[in-house]
């Protein structure tokens, strides 16, 4: 069986086939052109995906964006990086190539993803955490992806660890993004680090010119205290608000997705020793964590979900 | 089709039988006795149970007690007011009555009371909010109680709101609970109110010489503008709590139970204005908020959850 995954950015919309263990097919991509409107891009898809339809005969598409999602009616209400207005996605796919089509935001699909292909479902309750410029996530729930009242649940990235703290891209303060994101990250390690040029032509890897989280990761990795202690305290930070998710969802394991899950190796242990002290035990004691390999598993996990509810259909 | 509904306190253990609609049909109550052990327990529990049988032919059991349960095993493997080695309580019921057991802690057996009582199943995803000494809770995840990887989810009382903030019942400072919890409530009152015996006696209702939520709920109804600051305060930290679950979550509904949700009329205008400043607005906009007409849900719960499950089977 095969299925269809389609990953809609701002800029590229990613196309892939994959049979049901998730392996890769075929793979391309086309420029999304947003400006051109909403009707132009369907109608590119659709083509797309016929062209497709005959070579590798999928059973199901599953599309995934960035943005906020009706899952059961099908539509993309809004999505930051396309602004059209609410648009239907499954209905009109269907009808131009008889498939199936299930849409979801871009974490959810990322966390099903996940879920398959790194967990191979082995846990029915899962956390993921994506790590990355943002914080995002997803619940799985009984072995099927949940998706909440308005399709955000596992939104996890806006909880608040410090009432008034650091300034957050949502606009807020003292969400947990805004100490354990991308950005947060580099911004307490230039507090940190005293030469933050000599620090990037020491430990960036090649092509990379600015002080990064993989730049980070590689100074620790040798045994850099800066860079250490950069991700101890977003480790610190990290066991905070995942605490708190911890205690309400009690999930048997916590999946952590994204480019930045990298470095676990150096926050884990910071993260652990706040879960080590908390009061209430148990759901500490049980839960397991796990780190994907392939942080991108977003269009992957498109693909997977698609066919699962095909299947289920 | 009825069902036997237990709560298992460290003084007194509650059975009643009910219908398949939760109409009361029987009540009584015998001393628990914990102190005497558990053998001993089980086989006045069973006696009883049997005798009730014959009258009454209910289809299943479901016990309810404070503590941490193995729903699957059908284990108490540990109660504070009981103080028993772990125990297995599902097993040895079914084998002495014939009848099967569901077993639960208290605050998942009044989630699942409130859910189908209150509001009668209408949202599949609600998460349950008891409002007492303790703050709990429960969630229902696609019409069905969801009780985690250790039976511990919905454990809402101990996240934390104030990092090193007051002390809370679990040893940890910040919690939810050490701001909203009856003791908490209680705390900052006496900070308010300057004359408390003079408060106490023109509010308190007959027979109650402290101050407690009930006095201040009936001063706040008066106008007492110190007690409407006690509500108002609660309230904004509770929506700050909330916030972050209904960000994880995404829940079509929170349902307010125990005995301080009676001041929901105080509380829920400062909550809900915490919801409505919050960034990611969609799940706030969504979400309906109801209060439980009956605070003590648990043991009705607990017989309603058996006749679920025995369904289910």
């Amino acid at each position: 069986m095969n299925g269809i995954g389609i990953d809609i950015g701002g800029t590229n919309t990613k196309i892939i086939v994959v049979d049901g263990r998730g392996r890769l097919l075929h793979e391309e991509r086309f420029r999304t052109l947003p400006a051109d409107g909403y009707r132009d891009f369907i109608s590119r898809l659709a083509a797309c995906v016929k062209r497709l339809k005959k070579e590798w005969s999928p059973v199901s598409i599953g599309i995934g964006a960035a943005g906020d999602m009706d899952p059961e009616k099908g539509i993309l209400r809004f999505s930051p990086n396309l602004r059209w207005p609410s648009v239907p996605i499954s209905g009109p796919l269907k009808k131009l190539t008889g498939l199936p089509c299930a849409i979801e935001n871009d974490a959810n699909m990322a966390a099903w993803g996940a879920y398959e292909m790194e967990l191979k479902r082995k846990y029915p309750n899962v956390l993921t955490v994506t790590l990355g410029t943002g914080i995002g996530g997803g619940l799985i729930v009984n072995g099927a992806l949940y998706h909440g009242a308005t399709g955000s649940a596992g939104e996890i990235g806006h909880n608040k660890i410090e009432p008034g703290g650091a300034p957050c891209s949502c606009g807020a303060r003292g969400c947990m993004e805004a100490y354990c994101g991308n950005y947060a990250i580099i911004r307490e390690a230039k507090k940190i680090i005293k030469n933050v040029p000599a620090f990037v032509k020491k430990y960036a890897p090649a092509g990379h010119t600015e002080l990064d989280p993989l730049c980070l990761t590689r100074a620790a990795d040798g045994g850099h205290r800066g860079a250490l202690k950069v991700w101890h305290d977003m480790g610190e930070k990290l066991g905070r608000g995942l605490a708190d998710m911890i205690l309400l969802f009690n999930p048997d394991c916590v999946l952590f997705t994204g480019g930045v899950s990298g470095a676990a190796r150096h926050f884990m242990g910071p993260m652990k020793k706040v879960f080590a002290a908390q009061q209430i035990a148990r759901p500490f004691g049980a839960v397991k964590f796990a780190v994907a390999r392939n942080a991108d598993a977003g269009v992957y996990g498109a693909a997977l979900l698609g066919m699962e509810l095909a299947r289920r259909r």
